[in-house]
């Protein structure tokens, strides 16, 4: 089938060539704002063609939005419009925002919210990657609000792509990504602002950096494009998150400052729980 | 050469096998204060056989200590004492302290005080891997209080596992590693606190839980026998690092308070600079 992706960043862009990899896209449609991106999708062979919405929307079957959340509502809206028959799902890390504002459209129903949790820090066509996706969790937010024609459709869509399906409401899917995605984010940009701050020995940082301080810091390299407007729509659930956080870490700062060694050993016996979680 | 290795963990126990690849040791004795880490490390033939801390340290020409920071600044004195000709260096992740330890010490020359930044999240002999350390950096402190026959050959075992040397004070140490790595590990550690706080619904985040989650978490798996030690060792640092840490955390609580997101751009914009350290 032809395939129209809207974003082609690093989402959407890998999400094009696993559509075209799985066998599920015949044929894609690239659609972005930026004509440098666009040209750059189309060299790089993540896309077919490149159209504007309105064409691309009437040429496929299948409506993929991978924009950055502030933009998601809108444009959702927008293609809802055009749409006939076609199933339009999108790739958003928030589902509270888009699902109020194409609640009351009357082709709601063609429209299906999905998350697949994949991602890396890397942004714009060029951090498109093959293989993405797989092996990772895929969410649908609210299925009863989509035709089931349109449903069936995206869960075959992403089961292709390797990923196991997650049902949830909109706002129980936003609570979680805020523990699980979006204070890790937080916590990293903080971090490499710590450190860019107070160590002004950037070579000795380049030279000792080793594997743990890569880990935790990687995620400092992502898109705020991309990240504030997640941060905007997940405010109040990031927010409550954050201060449970900035809470924990002043424990720790309790435990040096009164040298309790006995509460910092329980501590971090507590973190090592994580164990069942992580394997 | 014979090589003993003091404590047959993590970084002992990978120190072992590295040192039998490299062709450094022809043969490695061992030592573990707990019998059952000593058996397993025979068992799984990270050493040759096992022996208490005098036997061990005249049998060797190299004695290598990798126990927990604690229990380091005694063991080096104790191990100094029995030193005729014999090489000893440390792995310990913290250098102000032993060397304060081995500093008036007649035997102080024949200690080399070193940090090879390798590490995982695992713990204990079944931790130890092949292949540890290469192509990392390992720090070389206080080198003038080293015999010249004792840097060079440890400079000559720490080439011979892939790693690039770095030279520095140890107050200069311990100073990059509360930021390079030991903040890194708080933040995890009370990063997991958070979610296993709040987020009770370990299902959900069980099947979740992407690669951003699990690369900024995964360090919250680390041994609390082994860092209660560092930070206690290193409490000053760690504290100014974690203050000015919290201090950025709360420069982005800010920010969604207020819904000023212009300056959440900026924020996210100015950790994006780590790239430059970060490749």
């Amino acid at each position: 089938m032809v395939v129209t992706v809207i974003g082609l960043g690093l989402i959407g862009g890998s999400m094009a060539l696993a559509l075209k990899e799985k066998g599920i896209a015949t044929k894609v449609i690239g659609v972005d704002r930026s004509d440098t991106h666009a040209q750059r999708a189309l060299e790089l062979g993540l896309v077919d063609r490149i159209a504007t919405v309105r064409e691309a929307v009437d040429a496929a079957q299948l409506v993929v939005l991978a924009v950055p959340v502030d933009a998601l509502s809108g444009l959702a809206r927008d293609v809802l419009e055009r749409v006939t028959t076609q199933v339009v799902f999108d790739v958003g890390s928030t589902k509270e925002g888009v699902l109020a504002a194409v609640g009351d459209h009357p082709r709601r129903g063609r429209f299906v919210a999905a998350h697949p949790m994949w991602g890396t820090e890397h942004s714009g066509p060029e951090a498109a990657v093959r293989g993405a996706f797989t092996g990772k969790a895929a969410v649908i937010c609210d299925r009863d609000g989509s035709d089931e024609d349109a449903a069936l459709l995206v869960e075959h869509v992403y089961r292709s792509l390797g990923m196991h399906l997650v049902y949830m409401g909109a706002a129980e899917h936003d609570v979680h990504v805020a523990y699980i995605s979006h204070i890790s984010h937080i916590t990293s940009f903080a971090l490499a602002n710590t450190v860019l701050e107070k160590e002004k020995e950037e070579e000795a940082i380049f030279e000792l950096a080793s594997g743990g301080f890569e880990s935790t810091v990687r995620l400092a390299k992502s898109n705020p494009a991309m990240w504030v407007p997640i941060l905007q729509q997940n405010r109040e659930n990031v927010l409550d998150v954050l201060n449970e956080h900035i809470a924990q870490l002043r424990k720790f700062k309790a435990c040096l400052e009164k040298e309790n060694y006995d509460y910092l050993l329980e501590l971090i016996g507590q973190a090592n729980k994580i164990k069942r979680i992580l394997k």
